[in-house]
């Protein structure tokens, strides 16, 4: 029984709970706890020099898992190079067990190197924030670490799922004497949680039983949500069922629904008012987190429902349209398999809900047939590539979005109900540029399937360092849209004409990703002419060992010019 | 009069209170702030695209110019990104006014993008964390605007200064109208403050005068501070007059003072135990912010003194040594002045004093004979390199250090009282290898002195996006000592033989500088062998309007097998 018997213990109890993934990064503080995760046999460890992109690499790591991943850093500012990660799992509800290393407290602030102040330094960022005892003689100490891991693991792991902190302080020495050997106690204290699943309770049965019958404009909006089988059957045979229309982004993981309206952000921001009237629903059904779409959130803001029901199985309902006005605490798929199960209303009832549904099926036609007919353009443009990737992608891969167009341009394109063993990820709990890549390369060093990430330059340089580390990635792709700056600035409206729009929004940068292809041993495809498209394409997609990018190289006026008359051709439509 | 007048003034108000120098970040949220200072005409702005780097140019351009930096953001993650930097100019007591554009309060936690918890986000690394009102209608909201940004100023500017946050929360449209004109009032209020300097009060000056002479034994031990040559003169004349010995870290900026104890960090840790007490104080006087060495701390912990006064202008003294009896908030300037018109005690007690100042003298010339004789050695290591950079120095440079070892090295080998004119820093404030370069790149753009910058690998690959950015860095040096990982966890004793070193502690990197180089428009030197030393250091010397890189790749062991071997040295030099 050596002095950090009690630390060491951390990894035997996260390998009985399942916590198998550590993130370690380097560092002489965290000593013991590296040493206890990498000699554990049960526990995958991997380490990675720049902390921020640890923090999203765990990030990925845990969502493909679908269980807590662990991360691990020295004290000082290390924990702020995790805060990134830590903020997006937070918002994208994603569970992380951060430990950080710290000196004793009596040393902070009396200018000993790499001391911070640890405790609770992510703020409202993680569901809570632990402290561990510096000494552990007292047998209560060694509860305390016991008690606090448990509870840790089991807190992030509830819904809302999310990252919690230990700030663990460790005296000197660090490591263990020469020839001391390091062994988990055989007796450690696992504290189980079984989970609610929230299911319908009688009482909101009655209610929706009672009130559904009322409305015969319903609409059903759909947030960010990871892949799930289960929900897409669930929504197909309820669509069957009472021909609700279901609107999601390429984020909602629905594209396996076949009469999803996928295309909402592309046409409600060019539809007539008194098209966008017709589309008005009088019961708006709400889950999943965010949405990506801006021109929906507008139209749902400005055409408000007449009631709101909103699917939060816990924790609190973000009111995104402003008209929540009854909160389940349910699960989708329990919700909509008794909804497929009640009895259909009178028929009129149904005409009306058949004819809301029609609205909605109109306006994605026209939408979809806009896109098809404006394709192929005779300048290739970013937007195009991502449509050609799109229909190109290998069955059952991951797509990793990158923010901020990327995500904006696959959702304008869209999946096919065809694609349903496609998986789509993206950081849009705090939609930074941060870590889209390092987010990307956890997932592909955490499963077996083709990861093709489609991003723009700026995320792409600005996590750079996903790839700085001894972990190959063969089967990650990366479909890089260079503009030399961001673009989405020449896009959006406001700082388009401004003189400072080049220096201070676009923010021109000139590297492409030809030298970072070859310090790391990455095969790098230019896409210099639309000709090479095809083989390109086929090459890039070949999962043969080789970490791959696809660059196209464009100018900003390019992508602007088609994009503004691609909205032309939307405006059209709605002038026939 | 626009809606944003209240936040266009602030660049007014910046302006008229001499913060002039702006590092702005892309977003669309920053948007009004971002154009006001853009367009301001006294504000200098630079633009980043990676915030963590961004917020290091800062601190950078706050040192070098003596004078707050601005620093904006967008809302999101972006912050967080700011985050290790703010930590560091916490501790280094660097003023920076950080702005943090948010989405109105109302919309936090609502699904929107790039929104998470701001207020208070730095959590204890700010003097002071602020909230702009979201609205302006009512005056009192634009009074709130222009009287937080004052007291915002002041504070990061009154002693310890520090980084101060101002969260500004931003309602769309964030844009001008096409045409509107930009103006600033022309009555922007100023709230001027006039600091204290600290000087010493008359009963400061009878307790010293009463109690100085009863001891005879006095040992100066400083920490970190900025070049001062005020403090230099000061302490030179100090020394002449009353023989205390005085203990400097190349990081104290006091290589000027002939008499400097520079190398306690390398003698101390070998000294017989006899010697160590020969140096034991009966007064110790401590002034500046953290000392580098390890070995004078563990000393002095040991070695406890039997008074220890700190000099602490304003704020909190750290208790580096656990001895402090008393803090005078007094400028050493002001303190060793009046030390230095005090009369000299009684001869016996002169000479008790100049006898323990022979103690230290002697200590410091045996461990600068020792390193004299060991270079050169047949094989050529990073300390040899260092010893190398650091005689070569152009007169009137800045010297940047970066942690981990290479700080250490520098300070192993020293500045000599010839190379006055040399200015030191490092981030010594939370030791972090997360911002060196991008530091150094802040102060390279804000003086016209030959800016070098000694650096391990980790620390600059860490922070390679300091030159992501498209502001020549015409003098700007950079030595690489590349040992593929953290030679530091080869040279402190612990991992040095664990099974895990190599992975876990060292983490093998395998990058060069080259690539990075070409990405950049840089030199590339490649020292590949000690005869080329000479002439390569020549040409990277010669300040030529290009910047350049002199990188020399040796293994961990080699730079471990001279370390041992010197450190053999220098304990046989007690067995004498």
């Amino acid at each position: 029984m050596t002095r950090f018997q009690p630390i060491y213990d951390i990894a035997e109890l996260c390998a009985r709970k399942g916590v198998t993934q550590a993130v370690l990064c380097p560092g002489s503080r965290c000593a013991p706890l590296t040493l206890a995760f990498a000699r554990h046999p049960a526990i995958a460890t991997r380490t990675f020099g720049d902390e921020r992109s640890a923090g999203f690499v765990a990030l990925g790591i845990a969502q493909q898992k679908k269980a807590p991943a662990i991360l691990v850093c020295t004290s000082g500012s290390a924990a702020y190079n995790f805060a990134p990660a830590v903020a997006e799992a937070w918002f994208s509800e994603t569970p992380l067990v951060v430990f950080t290393a710290d000196r004793p407290a009596e040393w902070v602030g009396q200018h000993d190197g790499q001391t911070i102040h640890q405790p609770g330094i992510f703020g409202r960022h993680v569901k809570q924030s632990f402290q561990l005892p510096a000494d552990y003689q007292h047998p209560d100490s060694a509860w305390a670490v016991n008690r606090i891991v448990n509870e840790a693991i089991n807190l992030s792991f509830q819904e809302p799922k999310g990252p919690v902190h230990i700030n663990a302080p460790f005296r000197e020495p660090l490591y263990p004497a020469a020839g001391e050997a390091i062994a988990f106690s055989a007796e450690v204290r696992v504290m189980d949680e079984f989970s609610s699943t929230f299911t319908l309770t009688e009482e909101q049965k009655k209610v929706i039983a009672a009130e559904w019958s009322q409305y015969h404009n319903i609409l059903i909006v759909t947030g960010q949500q990871e892949y799930d089988r289960l929900l897409t059957d669930t929504l197909r045979n309820f669509f069957k069922q009472h021909n609700v229309p279901i609107v999601g982004d390429i984020t909602s993981n629905l594209h396996g629904v076949e009469k999803l309206v996928r295309h909402a952000d592309t046409f409600l921001g060019h539809a007539t008012e008194d098209v966008r009237k017709t589309l008005q629903p009088d019961l708006l059904i709400t889950f999943g987190k965010s949405v990506l779409s801006k021109q929906l959130k507008l139209y749902l803001r400005k055409h408000a429902p007449g009631a709101h029901w909103h699917l939060q199985p816990s924790g609190m309902a973000a009111d995104a349209f402003q008209s929540i006005t009854r909160v389940f605490n349910a699960n989708p798929v329990d919700f909509f398999l008794y909804l497929s199960a009640l009895p259909q209303g009178a028929t009129f009832e149904t005409q009306k809900q058949n004819n809301f549904n029609k609205f909605w099926e109109v306006e994605e036609r026209r939408a979809l047939r806009t896109l098809e007919d404006f394709f192929p353009q005779p300048e290739f443009g970013e937007l195009e590539l991502v449509r050609e990737v799109l229909q190109a992608l290998p069955e059952g891969s991951n797509l990793h979005l990158a923010n901020s167009m990327s995500v904006r341009y696959a959702n304008f394109i869209g999946l096919t109900a065809k694609q349903k063993s496609i998986q789509v990820f993206a950081n849009r709990g705090t939609s930074g540029i941060d870590g889209c890549t390092s987010t990307a390369a956890g997932h592909t060093l955490s499963n077996d399937r083709p990861n093709v990430l489609i991003t723009g330059d700026m995320a792409f340089f600005y996590d750079r360092n996903a790839f700085w580390h001894n972990y190959p990635l063969p089967n990650l792709r990366v479909v890089l849209l260079n503009n030399h700056g961001g673009v989405i600035f020449k896009m959006i409206d406001g700082p388009g004409d401004l003189p400072e729009t080049a220096e201070y929004f676009v923010t021109r940068q000139k590297l492409n990703a030809r030298k970072l292809c070859e310090e790391h041993g990455i095969s790098h495809l230019a896409l210099d002419s639309k000709r090479k498209l095809r083989n390109l394409l086929k090459d890039f997609l070949e999962f043969d060992g080789q970490t791959k990018i696809l660059e196209l190289e464009t100018d900003t006026s390019v992508n602007k010019n088609l994009y503004e008359h691609l909205k032309h051709q939307l405006k059209k439509s709605y002038e026939l």
